[in-house]
């Protein structure tokens, strides 16, 4: 799976954020950063071509009062065109999935009512959620990123694994396809090889236990 | 009441909607006109002047993909920072209003569940009413303008009417406020002197027998 990370930040060195996600991006073969303020004036065809070649589509962005940088719909306005979104074949982002990194400087618990913010992510990112729909793209959940100055080092490593994930998995909330996730990545180092055997055996041991679980539910229910 | 109208439109031009407006506005000595777009690169201390002069700042755009051209978030990240917004007497805004003048392609039936874009307008504007209840703003009802270019000559005339109250008036939605528009406007021009004579006549008589129906009531209820 090909994924196209299409990042809008006007000072994109300044933001520890961003300087971190590109870190935890640039490992991963099947991933192209694409920073949208460093390749203005867009030529149309070139990113037009960078979606086609795309698998996954990721738009990441900090939220200035409550919305994307003005990068992002400079570029939706000037490549998503028409023609190219609904072409003769019915579209040629059908098909393709949607990502969202979204991160703010509020604590999670402000986007809710009675928050200091007053308002869901939800609510501030239905504009993406039409344009999937419209696009015939299939949305991911956003991956909300909090705070990210105040983190400590336990949470920034969950986030790299978490936007490693997300960049890279079919169904990036599936528990499943976390769990190989895992045992993929420490079976690439000898040192770790161990700890992956033991994961992949804990793993095949919960579907066997679901399993049977499934069959004395299916048993009750007759 | 001092209002700037701040349109977003890359292509202002070639928009009948936007010229439209803007032959609407132009006769009002109250407003000011402000294209985005014109003003590339944005002289921030200008432009914090120019709102910190208004009583109501109007956002007015076209929907593209659901949101705002790129301009309008340009000048948001780059206008509206921290500083001006929040300032040491507790905001400069605080007690302005806001105004959305919307324009879209598709009928206004479109935005709603199940219709062709399945969203509310409501809901794509929600960053705004995020944005106004942080900065002390009062957000007026939007002003959607629905496939201007499919009106015929009446809508026309009554969207410039609309406009017109949109920009002038403290409570647009008022029926007494748009009553009072009109008498206004009808005892400038000779010729229709005594048809505002006329109106003003209708409506003292609605406020007397809405106070007769008022008592009435207030009898009913004792």
């Amino acid at each position: 799976m090909k994924t196209l990370v299409v990042v809008s930040h006007p000072n994109i060195e300044k933001s520890d954020t961003q300087q971190f996600l590109k870190a935890s991006a640039v490992s991963l073969s099947q991933v192209v950063w694409h920073h949208l303020d460093a390749n203005l004036p867009f030529d149309v065809a070139a990113e037009q071509q960078m979606i086609q070649a795309a698998d996954r589509i990721v738009f990441q962005f900090p939220l200035y009062w409550y919305m994307a940088p003005a990068s992002l719909h400079q570029w939706l306005t000037e490549v998503w065109v028409k023609q190219f979104v609904y072409d003769a074949h019915g579209g040629l982002l059908k098909g393709k999935s949607l990502g969202l990194v979204v991160s703010f400087s509020q604590p999670e618990s402000a986007y809710q009512l009675g928050g200091q913010v007053g308002f869901s992510l939800s609510q501030f990112l239905a504009p993406y959620a039409a344009l999937a729909e419209k696009t015939g793209l299939q949305l991911l959940t956003p991956l909300a990123i909090a705070r990210f100055a105040n983190q400590n080092d336990s949470d920034h490593q969950q986030l790299l694994i978490r936007y490693q994930q997300y960049l890279t998995l079919q169904h990036p909330d599936n528990f499943e396809a976390q769990a190989q996730w895992f045992i993929n990545r420490l079976q690439e180092d000898p040192k770790t090889t161990m700890l992956a055997d033991q994961l992949a055996s804990q793993t095949d041991e919960i579907d066997r236990l679901r399993l049977t679980l499934h069959e004395l539910k299916a048993g009750e229910s007759e």
